[in-house]
């Protein structure tokens, strides 16, 4: 079985939308994940300010990544994020994918971004179905 | 006080990341908003199917203009996304908000996400902030 | 297999809770539920009106029937409760619940509350994982 | 202004369900508090296991506790739980509310179930409106 440092690198090298955000995988281990990234202006919206759909997609994405990191594919099928605090332009952010439960066919994850002043900008949960299918 | 169409060629004028989405408007009313979308290549993940952080961005963003164009500035709090089914390249989404409830200081809302072929892909709820600030 | 009926005469004969809440089903099908029941005094809160976790109650219980109705045990794993109104003393609820979606192992379910005057005070969303375990 | 102790006291002495469910108040601070309550038969559901509606009662309890002991009254707007293992007649529980984020009018936490023996059994997270009304 591959190890979740080749699971994660396969699946960065399909996700367009993950290059695009420009996501940098700090660290890697099964149920967990570290993720940096940077705000650039395509990301913000009408108030100038990050995008909460960029919060979201990288607290999806780290979601994907820890969850897949055993070896089975796991889909996210119901999440929810608080938006805590406002993002600026060149704002650095730290994602942090953590897991709070793993059975058989379900698995529910906690991810937290904070910025470079280690205040919080952000608190998701994801809930995701483990397959049978293997990486 | 601007009309919905007013605020809300405003706020899309200045959000560049609902610019990349390539959103458009379809119709906009005080708390109520359509919005249709085609799936471009770079929102893709690892799966080679939609990113679940595509789907949230469209929600997130008819949420924005549904629940700010009774004039008041409104701010995403606390947000939740089920994803219901895959979507694939080139598939077009039609992304529909209605209002729950909105009272003086809080505003909730729910997002619908269906293909070309009716099926539903995402279900999404937001509460927002009312600000006493003016558009 | 049982119907609908038989299997929510079974799951609600055996429910101390559901029993302790007073509900009535006034209707039950396939992925679909309608409960009634009053606002009695040991259901307020510190503020006199009724506390969140017995619409929560009555809403999962509501999920729990719709789902369980076509024959194969569901548990709920991850849910959502808006609280939209606030309820007195003696009021009648009327809770229904719907089906989102469902697919092989996942079923994605809303509930709203509502007061006889037709207002809705709460609206609930909730994700049920379906065993293979038959009733 | 009254002290978080004198607050919870306040609301505890009128909260008849809370009274219901048993609540012991383990300790209470600004923004956090701890609970302890024992499973009796009338809490469990069909699958004689803990009512789901019990565990998210807690929580939401907890919640008010820990949010209201500033001195102004909060209410609970939108809150999300994810049920993590069975729970079985007489467990004892300890539950546990942290404050995510607290600003003018809007503040978010989170809440965990654990049984004795230290596993959780389900993970709350809960957004409140802060009045400007003192307790």
């Amino acid at each position: 079985m591959k190890s979740p440092e080749e699971i994660v690198a396969l699946m960065l090298e399909n996700d367009a939308f993950s290059q695009w955000l420009g996501i940098n995988i700090i660290a890697i281990d099964k149920g967990r994940c570290e993720i940096k990234c940077t705000v650039h202006e395509h990301m913000l919206n009408g108030f100038n300010i990050l995008h909460g759909g960029i919060s979201y997609s990288l607290s999806d994405s780290a979601l994907a990544f820890a969850s897949n990191s055993y070896g089975n594919k796991c889909m996210s099928i119901e999440t929810s994020i608080s938006h805590l605090r406002k993002v600026a332009l060149n704002d650095t952010l730290h994602v942090i994918c953590e897991e709070i439960s793993r059975r058989k066919t379900i698995g529910i994850y906690t991810v937290s971004i904070k910025k470079a002043d280690g205040s919080e900008i952000s608190r998701f949960k994801g809930t995701v179905h483990i397959s049978t299918e293997i990486w």
